[in-house]
């Protein structure tokens, strides 16, 4: 019986893995799940057996990679010389996931007004996850005694993770466009690293 | 000639007066043109002399409102002892602005997805001039010799401003809701607060 887990668990992650690829090369709309049973030499029912419709991979993709992103800040959070490094880290490894992942995100763009509520579910996940590493991260430099005590961590994280959320870019900033052009991902990374930069004064000063 | 403009100009302003408190009371879709011209003792084919509609009347009065909003802010902004109590005026002075007109708003929860070319207009000459006044209070800071040189205060009032945008209320920060309800303004507001203080000690410190 565990043999037979372990195997559906390692096809499982190949559909995943293929997913991914397909949904990053051509984006959710593009991609129909026989190209992906395709991919693997796979008959479209097993494909069917393992994920009832394509939103439902899409998920179960999207899912892991918000894992994959989480492990990343977790094995590193907690090596920094300072906070600065620390939070820099967060958002650096946050700019890289966006921009590696970028056409998978079109099923953003596609329902921005609908989007299900797995999705919020995942990325509510995400943001409390990186809101108690990043709590921690400032909890250990007041024990540390390298920051003065901060009365709330966590309310000041939340702060931080709302107005870095907040940055847009020029021209476009005050009209509703949630997921951001491709084009102004480096602008808006550079904004998110000044206003980290005077955030982090402000809480260290 | 001069004599008539000026009774014209001042049945425009009392149109817009008289617009303002229908929306506010009212809302925007259960208030008629039927009802200003009503509350004016006015025929309805002169309001409409004046606003051939609805919604050039509800932008007219916003175009009003923004400039009551900047006169505000223009009057003191430049009379404060630092940096902190400037900025906090302008956090409180738009936290009352939205409070106080808080009704007069659904118009862009209605058409959140459809808002009029003009009303970004509006939106973006406000952020402008809310730029370039609370630039000019930095600038003032350091000439002053009272915060050390900043390299691009545009850049660094761009930033606080979208990250003061960013500010969203607990479970509901990831989600979109572009037009906070009624109730979380407070929190909103005191979170806002609490970047202002972290954001000015890094920019003082």
């Amino acid at each position: 019986m565990a043999a037979a887990n372990d195997q559906q668990d390692i096809k499982r992650e190949k559909i995943l893995e293929a997913s991914h690829q397909r949904f990053l090369h051509y984006g959710y709309s593009k991609t129909t799940m026989n190209e992906i049973a395709g991919d693997l030499s796979m008959s479209k029912a097993l494909l069917y057996y393992y994920f009832p419709d394509k939103s439902q991979l899409y998920i179960a993709v999207m899912r892991k990679l918000a894992t994959d992103y989480l492990k990343t800040l977790e094995n590193r959070l907690n090596s920094f010389a300072n906070l600065k490094d620390a939070f820099t880290f967060q958002v650096n490894t946050h700019h890289e996931f966006i921009v590696n992942n970028y056409n998978f995100f079109d099923f953003f763009r596609l329902n921005e007004q609908n989007l299900p509520e797995a999705i919020w579910q995942i990325v509510g996940e995400v943001h409390s996850a990186e809101l108690g590493l990043l709590s921690n991260a400032i909890k250990t430099e007041v024990e540390k005694g390298a920051i003065k005590p901060v009365e709330n961590p966590e309310e000041v994280v939340d702060v931080l993770m709302d107005a870095l959320h907040g940055i847009r870019v020029g021209a476009i900033s005050q009209k509703k466009t949630n997921f951001p052009r491709k084009e102004h991902l480096e602008e808006i990374h550079t904004k998110k690293l000044l206003l980290l930069d005077i955030f982090i004064k402000g809480l260290t000063a």
